[in-house]
């Protein structure tokens, strides 16, 4: 099988040249591509190592490497453009036209780079984790007038990794709250969350699927068989609809995928990027 | 303040094309950008109501909206291109120059398109998410010849977030065990962990910060006191020094920057994009 080592480049975590690299690379079937991921370089030095690690590969490869770039600085880019490979720059390919679109020189052609994603609210998403951490699995309720959302479900349908993700990913305050054989028996939204009905969002999940994730928490266990995740699942899901609660299922979603679903049906807005 | 509105479309999240598009705009001061994220345009239908979102907007603004776009459907992308409103192509821009490069067809030209990160292994991190929460703060240790890294540190120091991320966002089984005042004292690494030197990795932080995300959670204590938290990071870095494992500060570090640094370090690979 043919093969290329492809290398991240950028000055801060590198993780959106990995995406969308990864995302294109995805498309080429019957080659194997060996990923090197070089972060936070953000000095000329560290530049000229990289450039040296390149280098060195693309001598001992039949072909050239590839380069994801999503470096800010333009020396930055220009150095590396120069490195035996190929170079695509996902940042500067993109900055001149929407300098002429927007009219405005960029901070980076100015030499006042602010760096990719330096503006998250670091405090804001440390505090929104602890807030998950501290409110999963209905533990406590009294932060619940803080909560942006309170997500409810039946046990393993993912509430905490969703809770997670948006506390991590977006800084997003995120509580969740299960529902028991005795809220599903009597059909009644549990009555901690009954207050913040317009915060409450829903997951379901198909019960087959359910079983699987159930069964390897706790095999062979009244609690993961089909019978009581079908009942389980079809409880919840009549209760969401009787109180009209907004609801998805995530039987075939990633956490990703449940999260952003999620912030657009119910206009919440994330609060970093 | 002049102000612009923004389109993330994307045939997925669009959390790609959310940040790289951020990374864009904050070059740009004394503009007021408008965000609005269009995800899991999946079908024409989607693509005909965003182009007829992106057109009202056009119709009431003094300049045509702006669009970041990691479509990866060749005919989405032509339609999106229609709309009127600047299309910033993130995914098309570089597909075919990838595959002239590699002298290969890719998949979304040949109308078989994979999505955008579509094979992310979704078992492995769910799997890494439930290690993670049941691995926290030492809470049980007998999973430990599992896990990938056991993460170190005083109480507050960022063990629990970047754990969480490492899991979330790469798949990777994590850790985490508090150095306590006694580890501390005795200058050993605890019992739990001294199996698992080679999996070891130590954070720490600057003791004024420690204090002011201490004094937060329990103010006035004994626990918050500037003296405390000095000695307690005092003693740490002096264990990590002492025992021979690699530590970082995460003083002036997201939890993004923590784990990628953790894991350009280590060379843990990570399992999902």
């Amino acid at each position: 099988m043919k093969q290329r080592t492809v290398f991240f480049v950028s000055d801060r975590t590198g993780i959106t040249a990995e995406t969308l690299g990864h995302s294109l690379l995805t498309q080429f079937e019957g080659i194997r591509f060996k990923t090197v991921n070089l972060p936070f370089l953000d000095s000329f030095e560290k530049i000229k190592d990289a450039i040296i690690r390149i280098n060195e590969v693309s001598r001992r490869s039949v072909d050239r490497p590839i380069v994801f770039s999503t470096l800010v600085n333009p020396e930055s880019r220009e150095m590396i453009a120069s490195a035996e490979a190929v170079f695509f720059d996902f940042f500067g390919t993109f900055i001149g036209l929407l300098e002429q679109e927007l009219r405005v020189q960029s901070s980076c052609t100015m030499g006042r780079s602010h760096g990719l994603v330096d503006n998250i609210a670091y405090g804001v998403r440390m505090d929104a984790v602890n807030f998950a951490m501290a409110n999963d699995d209905g533990a406590v309720t009294r932060s619940y007038p803080r909560a942006d959302v309170i997500i409810l479900g039946v046990s393993r349908s993912g509430k905490t990794p969703t809770c997670l993700y948006l506390s991590l990913q977006f800084g997003i305050y995120a509580a969740n709250y299960p529902l028991t054989e005795e809220d599903l028996e009597k059909m009644r939204l549990p009555v901690a969350v009954a207050p913040y009905r317009e915060k409450l969002y829903g997951l379901t999940i198909d019960p087959e699927r359910l079983q699987k994730i159930r069964h390897e928490r706790r095999p062979d266990s009244p609690y993961s068989s089909l019978r009581r995740c079908q009942h389980e699942t079809r409880r919840a899901e009549s209760l969401f609809q009787a109180e009209g609660i907004p609801y998805l299922s995530t039987t075939t979603l990633s956490v990703e995928e449940i999260a952003t679903t999620l912030l657009a049906k119910t206009g919440i807005e994330r609060r970093s990027f």
